[in-house]
Parts: structure tokens; C-alpha cells; sequence
């Protein structure tokens, strides 16, 4: 396997583990060292009350998103949780379906930092609708 | 009914729309004009893979408490929508609910400000798990 | 010296170092484990355009005082560097000082997190211009 | 006047003004529809006690190329207000001078985002110390 494959294989295992992420419907579009696009499609669940994905499904989105995209490019002994998530939303997201597009910003030995734009897809553009920015926590497994 | 009835039934009318914040299982705990208290009880599609309380689900929570808060203080033909949404993680949040304080720090003609504390109830205390700050627009209804 | 007293003068040393923060003025108003005050006061190189305290100006105050807040609690070897500024301005900050109150809100072996106020002092009560949230990363000195 | 330098003039105007901007050195670099690049040399008055820039000079050069990466896509009777503020430090911006570079994201009717990268010139290259997002509330003069 070239290494974009063991990288997807590793974002699609986290991605379906048991929890919110894989119980909203969470897709792995692509995957490469440092950046990864994940999609989310539209259901009545992930709503607000006005028909638009919920600002905080957006934020779990660009959350999951940034994990992806630092822990592609972590040793094997090492994990990260998030210790800081900030959203900025910019238009209502109306679609079926929103998509983050998550990069590794910066990697340090302690800390790691992930910008995240969400789209939503119309035809073959897209209209931004949020981003995010993340930073994490680089945790070594004993 | 005093004026708490009329807000709690607001909010709870809100909470109880279609869409996430319900389906998710959000309750109303306190409402009074400028504070809400919300609860989030644990269910397994709500949790990261390592049995936590998704950092998103938190932030979805805080979202909904902020915008809950400051609509308790707009005028009749006013609503909410949230502009940014930060929240920053102090402890993984391994309980059986999450329960998040929310309090409207400001609210000016065109834009609201919310803290919100998220916690993990510990008997009579209580675990605090997260802190967020929102900005909310403020739009009038035609 | 009791203990305050100790914190006091390791924060007024901090607080004097060459540097922006000596060199802009700013004074501490009280010292105690984990809790903060300081003032800086009107001068014309810390204005906007529009002669209201400079945001970036506010948020330098809000960080220095965030970092004062934490360290009280640190031990002796150990210090912070900031990760993560987000300062949220409710009111243009106009008066003839501002003044940050900042709290250690959280502190871990690897990260601490500090709320600040930012307020106009009026008479003996005050207005509240701006919240800031501060993540710092502890570390160790060898 | 091509409109690149109508808007620098523009630029180079709010840029000059009394008061905290200028005192500390600020200079244009460049300017066009949505995006403008500032720079600020090193001043021992504008470091950290470690000799790096402080991290809140850092947010108010990135608060300021904000605004004006905003302003050159406002109409003539529109100006900006910083409503929230957050910077993302990466590495300690230790060099000659830091360089902000500014992209309007996305302006409403009444509220702009911007991002802003901080960088510290390293020969051809540059080093990434901070990103910066920020919120504006957008004015329309009376």
C-alpha cells in the first residue's frame, strides 16, 4: 500500500468507531499527509430549527476534520485530543450536505494546530459557510 | 404567569423544535432572563471513540444555552443566530450528563455575547469540563 | 511575607521586565493565588483612531494578565507561554484606564486556562468592554 | 488613480493615524481588493521579557490587517469595528520583523471575517508564527 492509503485506512477506522461521529453518517472523501475532506449529509437530525445544519454539527464536523488532518501526520505511538475549537460561521449552511476541508497548520511536539473551511457543494463549486480553527493536544501513548 | 413561566416555556418551545437539540435529547433545567441551565444525559451516539462526551455535542450544547440565554432578554419580534462559538476543553467529559450554564453577558442592538460553563455533575458539586464563549447576531423579525 | 506578598512581587518582577508591558505602563492592582488585577492607563500611543483603547492594546493586557493569573498557582520551575488569545469587545473601551481582572479557570501538567474581564472602572462601579479567554502551555524549566 | 492605489492611499491613510497603529512602527506593504500585507520591525518596547514580539502586539498588527483587508472591499460609507479577536500562536515569533498578511473572507451586510496569517521573514521564505481570526461588525456612517 502506498502511504495515502494506510493514511485513508487510519482515518476511516477512526472515523467509524463507535459514537457521534459514525452515528451522524461522517464520510471520508479523501485523505493525504496534512490535509483530509470529510462530507456529512443533510438529515433531519442535524438540523436547527430553521432547516439549516446545526452550528454545532458544523463544529463537531471541523472538529473530527482536524483530528484527521494532524493525526495523519503523528508517529505511531501518538494521539491527540482537542483543547480548543472556534468556529466562525459566515452564511446559513442550506444544503444537502456539508464538507470539511481540514489542513495541518502547524505540528509541534506538545500541540498541533488545524484550520478547517466547511462548504457546502453547489455544482462544481462550493460556498463557504464556516471555518474553523483548532488546536490540539499531542499525547504519546506509554 | 411571572415572567420565569413565560421565558421557561419560551425556551422549552424552542428546545423541543425538530431538529438536533431535541433529537439529542437536550432538557431544559432553569430559565430565568439572562441565565439558562441546560442538561445533555449520556447516550452512546453522543460520545468519542474513547467514551467521552464528543467535543462538538459540547459545543452544540453551549451553543443552544447561549442562544437560549440571550433570547430570554430580546424583544418580542427579535431572534438569534450565532456568529462564532469558542470553546476551549479543560477535562474530558466522563459523566452520565453534561450540564451547561449559560449566561448573556451582553447584549447590544445588533450583537449578543454568552459565557457558558459545561460541567459533569459529582454529587452535590460539580466538574467543570469546559468553557465557551458565543457571539450571537441579533436580527428583527419583519 | 505571607504568601500574597511573595505572589505580588514575583508578578511586579514579571510585570517590569523591559519589554511592551512595562513599557505601555502597566501597574498591578492585586496579587492572589490564581486571581489577578491590573491597570493600564490612558495614553495616546494606546489608542484607536477613534480615541478608544486599541483592541490589540486590550487583548496584550488580557494575555499579560491571563499569564499572571496562572503562574501564581505554577511551581517554582515551571512557566507559560500563551497558545491561544480570543478576546470578544462588548463596548468601545473608552475611559482613562482599563483594567483586566483575570482568573486561573483551569490548570493542568501540560496546560492552563484563563478567563478575563476587561472593564472601564465608573465611580466606584465598572463597565465590562471585553472577555478574553487565554490558553497557555506550562512548561517545565530544566 | 487605478483602484489599487486609490485603496492603498486608503490604506496608508487609516494606517497613519494617531494612536497606537502607527506609534508602534506599522508599515503598508501592500494593498488590493481584500487582502493586504503589513509589516512591524522589531522595537525592544514591542517584545515579550524572552525577546520575542508579545503576543498581543501580535493580535493588534493581525487586528489591524484585518480591518483594512475588510475596508478595501467596503463601500465608501461603511467602516469596521473589531467585534471578536482570536490568534492561534505557533511558534515565538523571534526575527527582525513580523509580516501580517490579510484576507477579507467574507463580508455581510453587517458582519466581515478575516484571516490573517503572521509570519516572520526568513531570506525568500517565511516562517509561520501565528493565524489570526477576526470578526468585524460593519458600520454604515450616518
Amino acid at each position: 500500500m502506498d502511504d495515502d492509503t494506510t493514511l485513508r485506512k487510519l482515518v476511516e477506522e477512526v472515523t467509524s468507531k463507535p459514537g457521534y461521529t459514525s452515528a451522524v453518517g461522517t464520510r471520508v472523501v479523501s485523505v493525504r499527509r496534512g490535509n483530509v475532506v470529510f462530507e456529512l449529509p443533510r438529515r433531519p437530525d442535524l438540523l436547527q430549527g430553521d432547516g439549516v445544519f446545526h452550528g454545532g454539527v458544523i463544529t463537531a464536523l471541523a472538529d473530527h476534520a482536524a483530528g484527521a488532518a494532524v493525526t495523519t501526520s503523528l508517529k505511531p505511538n501518538q494521539f491527540v485530543v482537542t483543547v480548543n475549537l472556534q468556529t466562525s460561521f459566515l452564511l446559513p449552511a442550506d444544503g444537502e450536505l456539508i464538507r470539511a476541508n481540514a489542513t495541518n497548520v502547524h505540528l509541534g511536539t506538545s500541540l498541533a494546530t488545524a484550520s478547517v473551511e466547511i462548504a457546502i457543494p453547489r455544482g462544481e463549486s462550493s460556498v463557504l459557510c464556516a471555518i474553523s480553527t483548532v488546536i490540539l493536544k499531542v499525547i504519546a501513548r506509554k
